[in-house]
């Protein structure tokens, strides 16, 4: 094969198929998750998947990490990793996760942020811009927010709890006068279980020194995108711990 | 375009390109699915999306027709459809669907059709063979069937009640004695509003004279191939009926 490559026909068909499958895996309205929130709320926190792959499927998103050990977002192609420390750092390709989702992020509707509003009243707003009811959203905002709450998880080793019990002891930050992104989705009530039917935010500053999943905040000067995604993909882990998973929500 | 296509290198170029991408939407472990069951149940039964793309995401699956006229499975890369007639024609590439679910087939695992089953216990001895309780599984099922009961829908016109009266005047035929394949899916509770959680089938005879949605069957001689498939994608209609549809599943 190595041989074969040095001929430049060779050469220039491969690189041709490696463009052209890459291209095809780009379905920019597409949202792809591995596993489920119900898996996740059931305790299934170790994944089979690495975020080098999950970035085929996109270049914005909001995850975890195995042993819920962080919050992860990214736009333009970064991803960032919040532990408890709330030190956000880079993630590493092979690094797994057990539940994350992701898309290419296009800036299909653009307005500027309400200001003045908390996390519930800007969520409603939010939700009054949906251009449907039943099609998933990733929003990306970029702004000033003079407070914003956010959390991580303490990781846990297995044997693990549920994803409630394990979020009991989450280290929580109230920041003041923060400057960064929001990245997330809002996800259509008929797919809930699969993943949260809620604006689901999480935070970097512009700065890379704080982060994490927002629990409230209040809204400055700012810019709001929103990107429907008519088509979602759900990858399932193929584990013995998945295919035996309560998954009924309870 | 076509100019340059006649300089062999860039139509090598060219052609590796089209079997490339070509190659990369055949993921042969996942289903592809138009629409929702929820959404079909609600009454939408016009979709934007042709068998001829459909056939992009699977060679095999099942299926509904707009305006619910007829019955669809596909199976070796061949789509049928039985209207209320009962008497199956091949699907046109350009025919639309509100609701349709293919994938590759893989004869992932064979065995033998357990002989004088109703479909109730033949359901149950199939759940009894499934790798996982949470991933969805392709079944093909090839044999001789002494007693099977089928139906098609008559079609409906705008504007559409939901499923359950439409199907009220369902055609329904007892046959005897049939030869031929069974093809349908599995899906999991959990998915149960995105697809139907049950042994879906549908029925083609091996003579292509008759076929349609199975409501009972006795089974004889035959065999039967499970495929699970670990990855789903939902494609969703981009129009106004499915924007503001109820999908609570009421």
């Amino acid at each position: 094969m190595i041989t074969a490559l040095r001929h430049p026909l060779v050469a220039l068909f491969a690189a041709a198929f490696l463009w052209a499958t890459s291209a095809a895996a780009q379905d920019r309205d597409a949202v792809v998750q591995y596993s489920t929130l119900d898996a996740l709320k059931a305790g299934l926190f170790d994944g089979q998947i690495t975020y080098g792959e999950m970035a085929r499927y996109g270049d914005f998103g909001v995850g975890t990490f195995n042993g819920i050990d962080g919050e992860m977002l990214g736009f333009g192609g970064r991803f960032w990793r919040i532990r408890e420390d709330g030190r956000p750092e880079a993630v590493t390709p092979e690094t797994e996760t057990p539940f994350a989702v992701v898309t290419f992020f296009d800036r299909d509707r653009v307005f500027a942020l309400p200001q003045g509003l908390d996390f519930k009243a800007l969520a409603e707003r939010l939700t009054g811009e949906l251009p449907s009811a039943n099609t998933p959203v990733a929003v990306m905002i970029h702004g000033r927010f003079p407070k914003l709450t956010v959390r991580a998880p303490r990781p846990k080793a297995p044997p693990y709890p549920t994803l409630a019990e394990a979020l009991k002891d989450e280290v929580v930050w109230h920041l003041e006068d923060q400057t960064g992104t929001l990245a997330g989705f809002w996800f259509p009530a008929w797919l809930g279980g699969i993943n949260a039917p809620v604006w689901h935010l999480h935070f970097l500053s512009d700065d890379h020194s704080r982060g994490g999943h927002v629990l409230d905040l209040t809204t400055g000067e700012g810019e709001v995108a929103l990107d429907p995604t008519p088509r979602l993909t759900i990858i399932l882990p193929e584990s013995a711990g998945f295919d035996g998973a309560d998954l009924s929500g309870r």
